[in-house]
């Protein structure tokens, strides 16, 4: 049988789909992203998209179910003992942000954060249930929740600035700077 | 003349106009904010808006006009040294994001950010011209742009994580303990 253009439904369509709404949503954000956009990226019918993930809701909240799982990270963070938690933190945060791959679903839940309610709950479940739950313990004292959550500000905001709005002074330095600059910043969350 | 609901145009028509621009933008986004919703939320008729703004895209260049000027802001940042610089920023930037006068401008400069390149490109020449440019000399150094960066990331990451995303753990912690912990953090930036 000759191909077209079109491809055919199959074994890894839903994942074309999904690689495809996350590209969108990452891009466009949770409004301008379309069905219709999303199906063109894959190169199906919306149709397909539909019967595949349901309304546009539904497949945001599967586009953003992320390649890594909170409770991963907490372990690669502090599998080296508090002392090196702020350069792994730094050296993992953009390892997955220099990566397409998972720079896309990250991107697309920090758009939705933005966009809509849905997205917001989406990013505090995230952070709130795996990540400080498990993390916040390991440095104890009254104030550790906030700790955590502040060093999880900065790298939101260096996310927002340099990926997100592309913030020259940012964009320009190279990776290793950054987490060398960046690193004893975070630390001091954990330690001091 | 009995007065109704809609009110005459007039002096400080322009003002209102701008004021409800600014709060619709600030809650809605770009894209979700209309001249509609904008002109109903200033009690004007829609057709007042265009009359005096133009388009949308006008409107919202406008709309970014901030309260606080960038070269303001670095005088109030520096005027007390190098030392306190930490302290003043974080201080400076509760007093502006706890004001929902001052707040509204700025979570719509947020919003716009994420929504269109235009928005991000104001808050890219926000930062970049007059804060960046005035800050970075103080301190001097080849990174010197590099660490002024980092440390607004900072604030920008916790913006989107109290005011935008509602995280638990940062809402709920009284500003005077933010303060006390953030500026450590950024005064890192400055003397370290």
């Amino acid at each position: 049988m000759a191909r077209t253009g079109r491809r055919p439904g199959g074994e890894d369509t839903g994942g074309r789909i999904l690689a495809a709404a996350r590209a969108e949503f990452g891009a466009k954000g949770y409004h301008q992203a379309t069905i219709r956009s999303i199906a063109a990226e894959a190169g199906v019918d919306p149709a397909l998209v539909h019967h595949y993930y349901g309304s546009k809701d539904d497949l945001f909240a599967a586009s953003i179910d992320l390649p890594l799982r909170p409770t991963d990270i907490a372990d690669v963070l502090l599998a080296g003992g508090l002392e090196s938690v702020g350069r792994n933190v730094a050296t993992l945060f953009f390892s997955v942000w220099e990566n397409p791959g998972t720079r896309d679903p990250l991107m697309a839940m920090l758009r939705g954060a933005f966009d809509n309610e849905q997205g917001a709950a989406v990013m505090r479940e995230f952070f709130g249930s795996g990540l400080l739950g498990r993390v916040a313990p390991q440095i104890g004292g009254p104030d550790a929740e906030l700790r955590v959550s502040l060093a999880v500000s900065h790298l939101v905001g260096v996310a927002v600035l340099r990926y997100v709005i592309g913030f020259p002074s940012l964009v320009k330095v190279p990776v290793e700077q950054l987490i060398e600059t960046l690193s004893p910043r975070i630390q001091s969350y954990f330690t001091d």
